[in-house]
């Protein structure tokens, strides 16, 4: 290997990342609106856009806008340098996608199943269908050049491990970045709740914000935090578990969760909680509208639950107000500790129905500080379930284009990284 | 003004702040171990040094430890290139300091005050404190550079003003800085409890923590939050408020807080709660102690109560007790939330007696998750009265020395920005 190229310093490092995250994350930019955005000079924008398209991650575009004089050329981030695989697996569903460098997703399939089969039976499953997609794809833009994963569990980021997850038994600390090493490129796991408020960042509502909560109402709750337009993951990467916050005022017994503490919030209000609330109140005669449906399908979850309230069924409306109340109230406690600017609703029971939102936004504005709430927004995700693949995808792109990784690529006193990036194109 | 000085870009003013970060903050360094801590060449290391000399910032100093070849020179910051004056207002004391540039405090005074006199007559009080500083002090070093003040109650950090602050009234939105202009340096203007939680990061037990909860429980209860090393003000700048939490499972009527609200954590487990069900325990009988005192003094406070508790007063272990167990739930919640590696402990209630703290701790250790409590840290404060100063000087240097500053200082295509650093040497 050749020595004599000596690597970028960590000030032009920086001015490479500076200029690649701003065309990559607005499309596409100009020489000028790049010096006016990044307060860098001429000369070293000029450099480093030179340097990018050497790469093969920028390409000029066609003449963009004139502001007076000769009009400059467009600069476009070549999302079609690569391409990533991303999986999203939940409790009872995985949606799996390929998608290019900016995070677009080129195909996306989804299908029930169960994380609780075992590490290996979903892992051997999630690769069949990477494989899958990548056979369904018209054309595939460049070659792979990462992988992300969320789980639906606490991950030890810098392992990829999951760490005691209650709902997946078998699966503490198994090695998932190593079960895809045949693709020989780097891969990256987290929670499927920090992932899915990556996906709100990057794609959904979250976009204008700075700090964020996004919370998942699914089988279980949990929340995803960012703090001044980055995750925030904690001391130990746990940040977030929401659901396993106690609820005091219990009337009557205590409710034992499946963490094996006694009356978490998800406990009471999560999707398993309400699904067996719903069995319990058709067994017990109290809504005609929900034993018709067991008797039908022989079980019960909070869709349904959601579809008798919003056929007016009282006691269906009853145990749904009583879930956004209590989720209300652990938000408003946030709302005052954290003060962000946009809650973020997702995850599949928030999706059933408006009167869990309706009552949780009430309970939020009526407990939280005013001038906490002055100018806050509360909203369901727009994402539908895209957000856990959208907000994957973003993972990995924001870990492939930081200035760690870049800085491994581009440095090293060896051209290795470009020999290795050119090898992309 | 000559305007041939082109000013630096955005690359080299990134290398200086570096530089200057690294140095201002661990006191002394040497060039090897600078370019081995930013990651920065020789050549940058060389010319940035010599940049922060020639500004009076960085000084040689003698040879430092040899590791192997010739024994690089220390650099050391000029902390005594100029001196800052930093003020901590609390509800019902004034701490009044003046401190170097590393936020050494030089001079110090406390005085009993009411805030509640109103904005004039209070910062009135503080210039002349300001002034009495000055004069005591032996050898002033260099200029003054700046001030920096921390209020009791909500502050709205770019303009420096109080936002409807609830036990200062006559302050809402009062120019707090416009009446010290005549100093002619730079104003910040910060909440209290923001202030305390920056003196722990600098000087304190959070020095080697990125994720931390201050929490000061004085006459009323607030939190200062750190995320990955800075501190979070949130979206409207009121992040931290958990005295206005509203606790729920109260037996008995509900309480009015000050806020406005009823039933707020603070309203029965800060410290004008404490002294007000003290004052209710000597009157009703159930405390002889607590009585005797009473007779004594007139009234009674949360250090009273602290008091009697160490005498093994029964009826006032329970009260503390009892606020312990409160203030412990509202910090679990936060736990699982925020997953901090530290949480500290401080203000005049905590400083009383080890009661409350040994109750705030087992009640956060056995309400919030294992993972989250695992490396979880709960300790006092170590800084006794001084945490409020010390954060405020701090607070003054960060923002002197932030990135946005220096380019103010040292750029606009003017030497002005040189000349006005020299000025101050």
């Amino acid at each position: 290997m050749a020595r004599t190229v000596s690597g970028p310093a960590e000030e032009s490092l920086n001015g490479l990342v500076t200029v690649l995250d701003f065309v990559r994350t607005h499309g596409s930019s100009t020489r000028p609106r790049l010096m006016h955005a990044t307060g860098l000079t001429r000369a070293v924008v000029t450099q480093r856009v030179a340097e990018l398209v050497e790469y093969g991650l920028l390409a000029e575009g066609e003449l963009g806008p004139s502001t007076g004089g000769r009009a400059p050329r467009l600069l476009r981030f070549r999302a079609d340098a690569g391409h990533l695989l991303v999986a999203d697996l939940g409790a009872t569903s995985v949606d799996i996608a390929v998608a290019d460098l900016a995070g677009q997703i080129i195909v996306h399939v989804e299908e029930p199943y169960d994380i609780a089969a075992g590490a290996d039976i979903v892992l051997d499953h999630v690769d069949e269908l990477f494989q899958q997609c990548l056979a369904e794809a018209d054309e595939l833009p460049g070659k792979l050049w990462g992988i992300g994963i969320g789980l639906p569990g606490p991950v030890e980021f810098h392992s990829g491990r999951p760490i005691a997850p209650p709902i997946m038994p078998g699966w503490d600390r198994h090695p998932v970045r190593e079960r895809f090493s045949d693709y020989d490129v780097p891969i990256w796991v987290d929670n499927d709740v920090n992932v899915m408020a990556l996906g709100e960042l990057r794609a959904g509502i979250a976009r204008e914000h700075e700090n964020v909560v996004f919370i998942k109402i699914g089988t279980g709750i949990g929340a995803g935090i960012v703090v001044e337009g980055r995750l925030h993951r904690g001391a130990q990467g746990c940040a977030g578990d929401v659901g396993h916050i106690q609820i005091l005022d219990v009337d009557g017994d205590d409710v034992i969760c499946r963490c094996g503490n006694v009356n978490c919030l998800e406990a009471f209000a999560g999707g398993a909680a309400l699904g067996r609330d719903a069995e319990r109140l058709a067994r017990e005669g109290r809504s005609p509208f929900l034993a018709r449906l067991l008797d039908e399908k022989g079980s019960l979850d909070a869709r349904d639950l959601s579809r008798a309230a919003a056929h007016g069924d009282p006691a269906s409306v009853e145990l749904i107000t009583n879930a956004g109340r209590l989720i209300g109230r652990m938000l408003a406690g946030i709302v005052n500790f954290f003060n962000p600017s946009l809650i973020v609703i997702g995850g599949g029971v928030a999706g059933a129905g408006d009167l869990l939102l309706a009552t949780i936004r009430e309970s939020v504005y009526r407990r939280s500080l005013p001038l906490a709430t002055r100018d806050l927004v509360v909203k369901r995700s727009t994402l539908e379930g895209l957000g856990g693949v959208i907000g994957a995808a973003a993972m990995v792109t924001d870990e492939l284009f930081s200035p760690h990784r870049l800085s491994q690529w581009l440095d090293a006193g060896t051209p290795v990284g470009r020999r290795e990036l050119a090898a992309h194109r």
